[in-house]
């Protein structure tokens, strides 16, 4: 990928280990980075700590938006209290999913980042591991890219430095782009719990990419 | 346009002419209808009554859903206090402009429809009068359909009634939809007064449509 010198770009920054991979590639090409995370009324606050944590570690602006709508409108584990499992049933999506959520997040990214003259808007998700979840897929993402430069005139990029990598390869690029520290702040476990509960799918999965990549979890061995 | 009988919809419902005139129109052809508003942090509280009474008047559920992400973004002159100019700059978007506005309720409208099994919603903009308003545009409004559709894994359809009439016609489709009363209680005024202060762009286009269309604008008979 090509980045002019000088440019800008916001990243949507949850403090998790995709965000934190994603944090780092961008800090590596774009002059100014500002780190966007949402207080959406999460279930837990160490999602928001281990953002704080890393933004200081990196050395990059952060900025958190209130928001209680996911909230208002309910209906999913995240932010409700329901239990998390580990999928529905065949052909329903995990009970994790808040629909719309990725679309929105990015939504406010860009009108943000739009008073800020920034076009350039970096995401984490994954379409390899998604999970299930329709609005990580390259497909939606490019839509959404489409929709947010008609909707505001402006030309916004997405990138999305994980959309084709295992969690294997996004370890790998953790340490090439200089993340693997910063990895030890990151928050996973859906569970909110610290050391990580190692049973939710959010653990597991984790676990999984370090396994196959070969490389000790710095989260575990804080 | 053919709708399957029994199926809902959600208005995006402003308090506005025309929202008003869409939500009658949606009101004549779909069995359920909900309308959200948005307290956001207007300048003026007027809006939201005028839409709390309509709803009443027009025997439909009303859901209002808080939201102070533009007061946390800034910038516009619909929630800060800037003055509103009736437009910018030549090339320059009207100061009006809150970038994202209608994209991000829009998609808020969409999440929470689909908690509801919801996939018709109804909004009122409108490219022939739309201010240099991009996000109103029928382009913006198809590529979000889209992208709501893929990232939420749903068959959206975003009506648009009005997009392609003037000011005049809405108030036309307003007498035949039987919303003519309902928009004496509509309002318009961007100075938030009563009556209207006539002079700001918003109060200039509404007295400009009634008089092509040669009807009292109920609003004024009041």
């Amino acid at each position: 990928m090509q980045i002019q010198q000088g440019s800008s770009a916001l990243i949507l920054f949850s403090g998790g280990q995709d965000s934190t991979t994603c944090l780092y590639w961008a800090k590596n090409r774009f002059f100014n980075l500002v780190a966007l995370s949402f207080d959406y009324g999460q279930r837990h606050t160490r999602e928001l700590e281990s953002a704080f944590k890393i933004c200081s570690m990196a050395e990059v602006e952060h900025v958190i938006l209130e928001t209680s709508i996911f909230n208002q409108i309910g209906g999913n584990a995240l932010t409700d209290d329901i239990k998390i499992k580990d999928m529905g049933k065949k052909d329903e999506l995990p009970n994790t999913f808040v629909p719309g959520r990725n679309l929105y997040f990015l939504t406010v990214a860009a009108a943000f980042a739009y008073q800020r003259g920034i076009h350039d808007l970096v995401t984490g998700v994954c379409q390899t591991d998604y999970s299930g979840y329709p609005d990580c897929r390259d497909e939606t993402i490019k839509a959404l890219q489409e929709t947010l430069s008609l909707g505001m005139e402006a030309k916004f990029r997405i990138h999305t430095p994980l959309m084709w990598l295992t969690k294997s390869d996004s370890i790998h690029l953790a340490i090439k782009e200089g993340a693997l520290e910063a990895l030890g702040q990151s928050h996973t476990c859906y569970e909110g719990e610290f050391p990580p509960c190692g049973k939710c799918p959010a653990c597991k999965l984790r676990s999984q990419g370090f396994q196959e990549a070969g490389i000790a979890d710095p989260l575990l061995s804080e």
